[in-house]
């Protein structure tokens, strides 16, 4: 047992650290500018073309990516730490290094299960930071915690697949810049529970797609990520060579990216606490009231306390469970990939409930970046299923060992 | 001791309760509407001026002000009841009955301070809901919990006052119908601690004054209220008439307007709280997962009842708190006004969470009123002074006892 | 609505509180020592017949009882600050005043359904104070949550019931005082679901009942209250004359103890947290740390504040259970019974938890009453079905509406 | 990083879990029937006994004691998780392996600072089990969170030491096998802050000390312990030469044991949390309401998965600490012992809180040792410094980071 970052992570984290001082903190400001300034709040924003500019130069790039033909090459437990910087500036960082999702897992799926063509098509563009993704999953009407209750139909028809149902909350969509869905839907609903779907590849442009409107979440937009989008497939046709690895293999594609998904997010949701604790902290020892720096308050040194026990449990349950799934696999990690699922959402969102509240009204305010993040952290408690569907899977799990 | 709505209270309830079912829920989606096609946000939403004309036609008018001269006359423990109903949808009914915050306030302390000819040319039109007004009194530097930190100046120049200052969070100031501002400053920073203060009307053409810019709370503008400005007052000259009650009364005219201030908050809250709860429910009987209503599941059942045992108790301190203003008044009611400041906002705020929760990726977004109603309750855990310094000062009252 | 206590209660009030000044909280001590030094702790403690003495002699006697022909004749209403206010010393109050469970429910019981045989042979003695009592309903094997579960046979043989089965928890069974048992078991196991149970009188002498142990509470034995005792009865056979109101009628009988039961134990409840409030308050502003009373810690100031919020918020809410069952019924007043009863412990549990923690390893010894408080409390969440049992009943209540 | 642990430790982990199973579980209810059993409840219980020698002779022996001379020459990361496991039956197992505090730190003491005299005297029947011992610190007047505020006196006289004072919580020291006290006191409370405290054998048998009470927890008296005495020292006579390490040299002293101290607390209170999940689990498959095992409900999944969540991040927090104290010491631990201090009993007193729920009224009485697994869980919050003492000394360290 060894609780040390290897040498290599060791100056992965210190190149990313100066990266982000010197080029992601000082963008954060423009980023809110250029998009107050936009005439359309979708267009990419030019200080999003320069951090990745930057990145690549400095080979911060595609460092998610463990498959080292195509990306960095790093395990998940070299990743996680520096995914956990990243988080620090969520709406920058990780686009500027080609690691945002849901780009991530589009690109692990294609490295892992593209054909030669698809590859070419649109892993590059990707990989290179040319174009962005989205990824087609959630469904309005329908808890989509089950995967089989997906409603959308692909349908073959002579040498192509037809497309039609409704999605929402597909991520990076309302980005003009977007420019392949893959889409997950049902090619045979007859078939065993967890054969009947598919994905596909679906250019954006391809008729009959309508982007009905964007999601909001609270009252944010999402601008920077390119927003979460409601979209209807009607009668959409593609080639059957944009099926993704064979008929009936969705589900299958859907489980290997969501080990990978969640531990990202969750790492990021570790660097987003300790930015709130980070900004606590400076707010306690800049800010007077009745006379002395809050900081020399109770609650307030009572915050920050159990901040800090909680960052730190979270993290180490976050970097085990990126060992696991390095040494036992996504499946011997499940138990963990879960909790973790579970438990860094809502301790990130207690932070940054405690960091708002040391802010006063600035807290709920455009004024620091903790309102918007607050909200990110509030989402993953939905997101990828609500916790309560994951406490109850865990539960059954741990409740097999007696009976 | 008797736990019964009086009859005048019970029967204006039934009149209102109508009057919501009517005409407010349906215009819900109308304001949704009107606002999203709107050229300038800010600018009047027909449906709330429609809304208002009906509400004066059945008598529901301006409800919230005791002074039978000018209002309905009711008690704070009559009032207080209907408050929490137009808490159910507190971006249309509280402004349709003419009862909104900050106009409240600033009528009541119209009534109550106000020369005649004052009250000619403000609190007849605020009657009417021909203008709109704002409270100027928060501002960005200093911790606003104190009001001995105000650093706005206001000083007698001849016939004039010039008021110098910053001020944020002022709210409803960016709606153009919004016509006078109360602003509160410093007339003597030499005087004692309570006396420093006073209040000044200001209409909001007089020159000088720049609204800067708005404040957002969690990706919210808070349209349909006006939102919420920053404001720079730079040589900003009105008559000295415009003063209100005399110099070095303001603080005391900022401590007679919180107590009616704060229990209207809460009483909304109250109604924000159930309103989340039947949307909670409406929801679990409604939507399916895993083959059964959600609200089969034993921790949904647990939310509701949960939400439902915190709500009463909430609800009976409140309305307890109404009943010793109107016996006792407020300074004799100061604990238990400070008791709902703390609890009902976090009450409201837990019953808002679950049922988002229970509504899933929907719950975050626009198709329900739920995120933006939970940032109102979060807010409040700001407004007018953060918990931790009404729990603080509640916690010195109750230790006095022992000393 | 009519936040004061009327006069007769005031009146009540004012002479109780005086009564718990001069002669309770001086015989705590007292009794401490008397258990210490008795050779037997299940013996009568003569520092509680001294009290019952007393408080009879004052008339603070009986005043649960609404029957006034027996009783006091307090509505609900009335009793309910008497009952909190016995509550700030549960171990010796309720009993001094003879208004201790299980008395009180047994009282009520026989006062109801009782023949005159019954009245004169067991509930003039309970009246007096002489004997005491046990009710024996909850077993060991069984979820008492669903009274269709017991197990206790009661049969009839000629002339004769006999009784066999094995109960837990039968409160009060250890005080060799404690001359009645009221039993319910199941006379026709083939009937309705709730007509199947009958209660029936059996001396505690009866032939065949074997005290077989004290069931102990977080380590205390309850000596004072005359413990919780595990009972077997092997053929014990009782006169027919013995059964109360007649075969079929437990449940009802069950039902009809429940609301006054509950009520009693939530406002003993309240009682015990201004007791824990106080003591936490007196030790704030007597125990220096760190060259200060721990009063002006901001922490400290947090717990005493908050706890005053939520005692008043649990008050109201089981005052309000007391005017509805005294207007509307026990039926009606069924979701406010089930309210209290799921908030009130809690409650008390967590301001109980602060002032244990606000007088270090003292509030865990025997040298403050706050840890066996604690325990009271703590069992209460169980007692009369565990919280989850009421959540759950009150959520479906909720959801029906919406049905 | 890896998180996987050495192989030492895994077959030292192996052999303990089968010790546990052959003969630690089976021990437990033949303790409680001794300690039921015995006319002294501090005399020692036969059963105890059988353990220590059946453990000696397997070789899990001293575990805890780092140094290879005297012990077995583990690290803080090989024995934590060897702790952990004793944890699971915390009145038992500890002993049982002569690992129980406060021997432990006692025997670190004698290691580190004895001299050989006294290391042959009490440091070798300590090893062996013969006697155990004392550690006398707390004082029932002062806030002992502050080592300046002890007021027992150690004082040169001639040959001797004079001692005069007053300690409670002195744990152990109702045994009758307790032959050795070892005293803090003050030898020069002129001097430094942190060198007017020495350290000092006391053999329990000399003049002038007098057990005064035991101090009883909740309702438990720690019997297999030894419980915890208030002494009072009168005119204690010792040689000089029972002095440990030197004047002055107290505080370094007891900093010395508090790190590993804690540590092992904090091990064993994942035992405990780990035994209470199991406890729980067992219960909810077997365990039938309302038709079905209550493992079938919402509530009770949801308790299992947040317990295992939790416990999962407390054990890595806790082992990463250990691995800190091993490779840079105690000091450069400090803010990670601080955390699992703060964190660890609080998160083994939720899950405890829930398993007992799920028990049902068995779970607050003798039936299961949830209940008295509670009250050393809930008393940790307390000993060696309130939670709030040091949540304030951990936020301070984290705020100088930004002053």
């Amino acid at each position: 047992m060894d609780f040390a970052y290897d040498a290599k992570t060791e100056e992965l984290r210190t190149r990313l650290l100066t990266f982000m001082d010197e080029f992601v903190y000082p963008a954060e400001a423009v980023l809110e500018q250029q998009l107050h300034d936009a005439d359309d709040p979708w267009q990419r924003q030019p200080v999003l073309e320069e951090l990745k500019a930057e990145a690549r130069r400095q080979g911060l790039w595609n460092l998610f990516l463990p498959d080292a033909e195509h990306g960095a090459g790093l395990t998940n437990l070299q990743y996680a730490p520096l995914a956990e910087i990243t988080g620090r500036s969520p709406h920058l960082a990780p686009e500027a290094l080609n690691c945002a999702a849901p780009d991530t897992g589009n690109m692990e799926v294609l490295a892992m299960f593209g054909t030669d063509e698809q590859k070419k098509q649109w892993l590059q563009p990707l990989l290179d930071g040319e174009i962005r993704s989205a990824f087609c999953m959630t469904e309005p009407d329908v808890a989509s915690s089950d995967a089989t209750n997906i409603a959308t139909r692909i349908e073959r028809d002579g040498d192509d697949y037809v497309i039609n149902g409704r999605k929402w909350w597909s991520s990076g969509a309302m980005n003009p810049n977007c420019a392949i869905f893959i889409v997950m839907g049902k090619t045979d609903p007859g078939a065993d529970r967890h054969r009947q779907q598919s994905q596909i590849l679906v250019p954006r442009d391809t008729p009959g797609i309508t982007v009905q409107r964007e999601m909001r979440v609270f009252g944010y937009g999402d601008h920077a990520h390119g927003g979460h989008a409601e979209i209807v497939f009607d009668n959409v046709r593609v080639p059957a060579s944009n099926l993704i690895a064979g008929e009936g293999e969705g589900f299958a594609i859907a489980q290997a990216r969501l080990g990978p998904g969640r531990i990202h997010h969750c790492m990021r949701l570790i660097g987003m606490a300790e930015r709130a604790l980070e900004l606590m902290c400076r707010r306690a020892v800049s800010r007077v009231a009745f006379g002395k720096p809050i900081a020399t308050q109770g609650v307030v040194q009572e915050w920050i306390a159990e901040a800090r026990v909680r960052i730190e449990q979270a993290r180490l349950l976050v970097l085990k469970t990126a060992w696991l799934m390095d040494t036992v696999g996504n499946k011997g990690a499940h138990t963990e990939i879960q909790a973790i699922k579970i438990g860094t959402p809502l301790m990130t969102e207690w932070v940054l409930d405690k960091a708002i509240q040391a802010h006063g009204a600035g807290g709920v305010s455009q004024d620091t970046p903790l309102a918007e993040l607050w909200v990110a952290a509030r989402t993953l408690r939905l997101a990828d299923g609500p916790d309560e569907v994951h406490r109850m899977s865990l539960a059954k799990r741990e409740l097999k060992k007696y009976l």
